[in-house]
This record gives C-alpha cells, sequence and structure tokens, in this order.
C-alpha cells in the first residue's frame, strides 16, 4: 500500500511569513504523497476588524454569519491558501489549492441551528477519496483550506483541524497515512514548564495511566483522545509536533 | 478531436446573483468540456474602499500595489472563485476553481516595470495544455479566476480576458476549441443606439469593409481583432454575446 502523509498547520505558521518559509522547505522535502491541511491564522479577524465587522461569538466560539463566511472564505480560500500554493510551486512541489467545494472534495453539513446556531458552519459528511488519489497519482500535492460546502451551492467554514482528521481517516481505506498536527509546542510535554520534556511516543496503555496519574495536561486530553480515534479508524501513526521540526524527528508519536 | 468551449464572465455577471444564478443555469447545460474563466467585478474595490486603502491609478489603469495584490486575491481566488464552483457544484457541474498557481496552469512574467510600474501585474508566458486536458478527461469543469504566478512565489494579477484568449489558444492544440466573451451587449451592433441589430457574423473580409465604412464602434475593434488572431492561433470560431444568451443563438460568431 502507498504511503501518504497529511500535515496539519495553524494560524501560528500562516502569519508568520519566516516560520511558513521554512516550513514549507521542510514539506516540500519530505518524500512520498502528501497532503497539506491549514487554518486560518488572524488574518480573517483582522480583515473583519478593519472592515468594521463585530466578531459574534456565543460562550466563547465564533458564529459565522454572512459576513464573516465572506472574509472567511476570500482569505482562506483566496490570499492564504494561494500564497501557500504559489511559495510550494516555487521550491518545485506542484501543489493544488482546494476548498472543499473544488471537485467536491469534502462535502458538509450545516451544523444544526439547536441549541446554538454558529451560522456557516459545516460539520463534514464525506471525503473524495478517488479524487484526492487520482490527483496525488497526477504528481499534485493537495493544499487544503478550512472551508467546505453543502453541495447546495452554500459554503461553510470548517474546522481545520477536523479536515486534516477526517482527510487521513478516509485516505486510510487506500493509503498507509500518518497523520501531523502541527502546533507551536514541541509535542507532549512530561513537564508543562519545560519545553524539552517531549514524550516521544505513547500507546494506549501508557495514555490510560497518564490520564490517572494525571500526567497529562487537561489541553491535550481532547488532542490524544482525537489521536487515538484516527488510529481506531485505520490511521498508521499521528504525530504532533511543532511546525520548526517538521524535517525532525522531534514530537510525540501515536500509534 | 475533442471539443471545449471557453466562456469568459466579466463583473456583471459575478456581481449579480440573479445574472450569475441564470448564468450558471445554461453554462452548466452546454454539452462537452467546458473551462469557465471570470472576471473580478466591483468586489474588489468595495473591499479596497471599506479597508480604506485608496485605489492607485496611473493613466486610467489600476496600480496593483501589495495591499491590492491581497485583495484581488482574497476576492478573485477565493470568494468569487469558490461561490462560483459551490453553485456549479449544486448544479451536479463538477467544477474545480484554479488560480494561475494551482497545478502551475498558468505562469506569467511580471510586467516589466518601464514605462510605467503596473505593480503586481501578470503577462501570460504558459498555460499547462496537458494539466488542463487531464482534469477535463477527468469529468472535472475547470473555472479559472484573474490571477496567475510567476513560479517564484509570487501571485500576479491578470487580465481576465487575456486569461480566455490564451487558453482556448493553448488547447486548440488538442482541441477544437470555441470561444466566447460574454459581455453587456448582445453582440457586435450594426447600430450602436439598438441593442437588437446583432451581426449574426462576421469574416475577415466583413471585418476590413467595416472598419472602411466606420460601421464598427471604436470600442469593438479591439475586442474584433483580438477574436482574429484567436482565430490565426487556431481557434475555430469566437462568439461575442449577452451572457443571458449563453443558452441561445443571439451574438455574433467570427470566425
Amino acid at each position: 500500500m502507498k504511503t501518504l502523509s497529511v500535515i496539519k498547520i495553524g494560524g501560528n505558521v500562516v502569519d508568520n511569513p519566516q516560520a511558513l518559509d521554512a516550513f514549507l522547505d521542510d514539506f516540500t522535502a519530505l518524500p512520498g504523497s502528501k497532503i497539506l491541511v491549514h487554518g486560518g491564522g488572524v488574518m480573517a479577524s483582522q480583515t473583519l476588524l478593519r472592515l468594521g465587522i463585530e466578531p459574534k461569538m456565543v460562550e466563547g466560539r465564533r458564529i459565522t454569519d454572512e459576513q464573516t463566511l465572506k472574509v472567511a472564505v476570500s482569505v482562506y480560500a483566496g490570499w492564504l491558501n494561494k500564497t501557500i500554493v504559489a511559495k510550494l510551486q516555487a521550491r518545485g512541489c506542484n501543489a493544488i489549492g482546494l476548498s472543499g467545494a473544488d471537485g467536491s472534495v469534502i462535502d458538509s453539513d450545516i451544523r444544526p441551528k439547536e441549541p446554538i446556531d454558529y451560522g456557516f458552519v459545516g460539520d463534514i459528511r464525506a471525503v473524495d477519496v478517488k479524487f484526492l488519489d487520482m490527483l496525488m497519482e497526477q504528481g499534485l500535492t493537495p493544499v487544503l483550506c478550512a472551508v467546505t460546502h453543502d453541495r447546495k451551492g452554500t459554503l461553510l467554514n470548517t474546522n481545520a483541524d477536523t479536515i486534516a482528521s477526517r482527510v487521513a481517516r478516509a485516505m486510510a481505506a487506500v493509503r498507509q497515512v500518518s497523520l501531523t498536527f502541527c502546533f507551536e509546542k514541541n509535542g507532549v510535554l512530561s513537564d508543562p514548564e519545560d519545553g524539552d520534556s517531549v514524550i516521544p511516543s505513547i500507546d494506549r496503555e501508557t495514555f490510560r495511566q497518564m490520564k490517572a496519574t494525571g500526567a497529562v495536561s487537561a489541553g491535550m486530553i481532547p488532542k490524544l483522545d482525537n489521536a487515538f480515534s484516527a488510529i481506531d479508524a485505520g490511521v498508521k501513526r499521528v504525530i504532533i509536533k511543532n511546525s520548526a521540526n517538521l524535517g525532525r524527528a522531534i514530537g510525540t508519536v501515536i500509534e
């Protein structure tokens, strides 16, 4: 079975030109087929502010109204996605930027309006494995942004972590998939105060012990739960690491 | 040889939801392979205004500085392109939105800075015929926006009429291509005051006579010159018509 690396980067990388350039050098150097999933960063929020559109929040979560959707799609699928694609092309990586609407690669249902109406937010329904596989067979590297569609003509803001996770799970049917979440820390830390205390590998038994003894921070538990769900769904390996370390064996491997 | 329809729509269609929906119905119903090229409309200018960015003009032409490029790429490749793609998907047309950077389908040189520095504006160098043909062989319908790249990591604002024309010429090597420019009139008019006085067909001899007798308006001459250049380059037929008439045989055929 062919391999596939699905790599997710967040706003801390896309907002920082030096960090992004260094990351894209490492990404280009990765051997084999790969898919990049990127978050939005703060550019959408800044643009909303500059346009005088007040962010709408309910219980700490952003509501995507029509104006927010326009800005999010413009920034995510437009400026950020195309900037990343152009930078990859300059490095010799034949990238193709996609929203979920392109080739209908990811379609979603709009999130139910009860108990909270989040607006134009999508919960993923399906990933088109055959389409992504075809692009990679043609030597292309898909670059996915955090936008999907409902197949009825509406674009939907969609969580980039969830996109990465769902794409990795779906592709596990046809490829041996590793899924890498890049974030601002070096991995799962044994000592939250010590950025170098990276736990190199966690299996299910270790995770159970860590939860029992409180040796894992509250913020890491959902990330690790998600990682083990991906493993259960057929993903070979989940890696949590710093985007600056993509090319280096520093990080936590969950398998 | 397989056929291909390249259709270009401008801002008057993309800015008007009713006109756009009606156009996309007709576009979806077109038989055979097709490529849609869309202009930007006024949304980019409006966004620049709302962001407090003064349009920079030299001799009536817009200068694309860095901020203008960000907004243009966001609006053209983001909101407009993905809105069109999602609407086509809803109609059962398997569209894929592309900037010139995606799959490096169109690469450009930045326009020379002398005599006027237009900023981030591209003059097209090459169209990847094989890539577009591969997508269409896979049942996909490319939707191209007015953004290209220089292969060195820089995105470039690029005239949509020129993109349509260059794509049609390049594809003429492998397909029997018709190129349709949609605009606000019903075609080339024999009486500029009478919108229904459409000249159904113009050949080179007719055009020469029309120019000699002043029977063609000054604004139409460059459009017709371009149309005949496309014919010279192997395009089978150029059609100038109203976007509202895409599904009807009203318009001017140049061949």
